[in-house]
């Protein structure tokens, strides 16, 4: 109880397969998370089979994860991000378009109010409207976060122009200057993983392992990379079949043989279609297993690469928050608890 | 059983999802054919179900679809090719290595003995053994048959370089000096649009429609072929979900789409890195509805087309068989009786 006396937000980073709720303190530091799998699908499912209304069941999880801060600090205010502001979501959320500035106020945040009265303020998503529009939900609030971690640290300055990728089921590749987000691309490399080892002709051979053969890995990223991968992955990717025929792949590396081909066409098409010339450093927003493997191809390609800090949606989260005057604006910047370069706690499984 | 005293070969192709049976008369016309979805995956499943050896199950398979041919015309010879050959199938046929020559006697058939004491001659794949290795099980089968067709319709002579178009499940890019083949690729491109459409987040905003939206077919597939789609389908992929809900496009066209995208993807990736410089005609051999799609996505770039004679597996199993003495060589070259440009019966849905 001590330690939620100086409780000021909870922030939620709800998304398609998970939730996850922080209690954040003064400056947004982190006094205590929790996580759960009751992403948006598995809350549609849910009401779906109870025929139940789907915002019950959004509020039920609310009050699992958040009811004992919630009677511990009542009146605590309450901030989300996610695909929770999607149509599938707990309630719409507008996208704003870019150019926009996450660190200023764009449209308002859409609130929901619970049964018991509380108010849950969502965050809106960015919309890139181009030729093949893309959208985002949830990385807009991880970027800031990982922004403002950039500055805390002295890694940089918040006036750069830079590139921040966030690896994931729909992997974002995101142009900011200063917080300014100028452009965003879409690469659906981590779904394309699930749908080649769980689903395909492929996913018969493969024997999962429980540690990552980076031998295989690298195998992977360098037919992708080369003069190999030219015809794309559609081509490539019947070679983890016959090389598993011929004796030249296991059974047990064929998964992080797909990794190292999915994550190797993904920077090669970035960097032919999207990247600028030139570019040669990246802000890495994911969890640690992924960024490693992230981490590992970008370099391979010459890139450099920063680690961002972990927790970055919430203390995106915090900073909206402060801005949108939910919280009382920090008198200083605060270091974060958590500003070292784990990463754990910033995966985006699915986003739009 | 009047139509049925002239005939001297059973052919079966018999593949991953499905098994064709071809009762041929003089020369190798199609006297009759029989069709079901005992593939060897469904095979092995009922195997694995009931318990039962994997051999007695192909061999009720077998009795089913040609029981009444080889009661009629008893010691008539029984030829195989695809899948069933492949260490899944009903016994494992060896490949040839490229260069291979189609029309001349590679490694021996297979033999498997029924019960009833019928001999199945299994007709070995290819395999190209170069860094990432291909093969084919049943393509080499429908090669020689269309290479027979295109020489019997006078499209043009055997003695040609050309590159034969085999799409499916697993797409084959093949090239051919006479009925040599001299090598050959592999692009998952079917798989990936079953994967797409059944598994994945874009198929939950499609709705099936009956009729190929050519006008969404087109939209993709000019995606995939210009500027917007350097990126590769991992990056394009996404549109698909993103212009649903911006408007740009209607649910039950999602899925023509994506069979734009991929087929566009796979058209351009096997331009930049395996078709011939110059290379502007392509000898496809499918069914109709992809024959169709793969025609459309040739011709926007340039690539004329011949469409190959139906049923061209059967014709070149007949071909193997008097190669191989099982049947007695024709005297003169007769006409088939489907040698018309309809596409129905050539269509591959898997291979190795």
């Amino acid at each position: 109880m001590t330690n939620h006396q100086r409780a000021h937000l909870i922030a939620l980073d709800w998304g398609t397969t998970r939730c996850r709720a922080y209690l954040l303190g003064d400056g947004g530091v982190v006094l205590s998370e929790r996580e759960d799998h009751s992403g948006i699908m598995a809350v549609t499912a849910l009401a779906a089979a109870a025929g139940t209304p789907v915002e019950q069941v959004f509020e039920q999880v609310f009050d699992e994860l958040c009811g004992a801060w919630l009677a511990e600090v009542p009146g605590i205010p309450v901030i989300a991000c996610g695909m929770i502001g999607s149509n599938h979501g707990w309630a719409e959320a507008e996208y704003r378009r870019v150019p926009a500035d996450l660190s200023a106020l764009g449209p308002e945040l859409t609130a929901v109010r619970t049964s018991a009265g509380v108010i849950v303020s969502i965050i809106p998503g960015l919309i890139s409207e181009k030729a093949l529009p893309d959208v985002m939900r949830g990385e807009e609030s991880q970027i800031l976060g990982a922004l403002i971690g950039v500055e805390r640290s002295h890694v940089g300055n918040l006036s750069e122009e830079r590139v921040v990728l966030l690896p994931g089921t729909h992997s974002k590749w995101v142009r900011v200057v200063g917080t300014t987000v100028t452009d965003f691309t879409t690469c659906m490399t981590g779904e394309f993983y699930g749908l080649l080892t769980r689903h395909s002709a492929l996913s018969l051979l493969a024997v999962r392992s429980d540690l990552p053969d980076w031998a295989a890995f690298d195998r992977g990223l360098n037919v992708a990379t080369s003069k190999a991968g030219i015809g794309g992955i559609l081509n490539t990717a019947f070679s983890a079949r016959t090389m598993v025929m011929t004796g030249a792949l296991a059974r047990n590396h064929v998964e992080d043989y797909i990794s190292g081909l999915l994550i190797g066409h993904e920077l090669a098409g970035i960097r032919a279609s999207w990247l600028p010339e030139g570019s040669n450093e990246v802000l890495l927003c994911g969890n640690a297993q992924l960024s490693e493997r992230y981490r590992r191809a970008l370099e391979c390609q010459g890139v450099r690469v920063t680690l961002a800090v972990t927790r970055s949606a919430a203390t995106g989260m915090w900073q909206v928050a402060e801005t949108a005057g939910l919280v009382q604006e920090s008198t200083a910047v605060h270091g974060s608890r958590h500003s070292d370069h784990r990463l754990e706690g910033n995966e985006r499984e699915d986003a739009s």
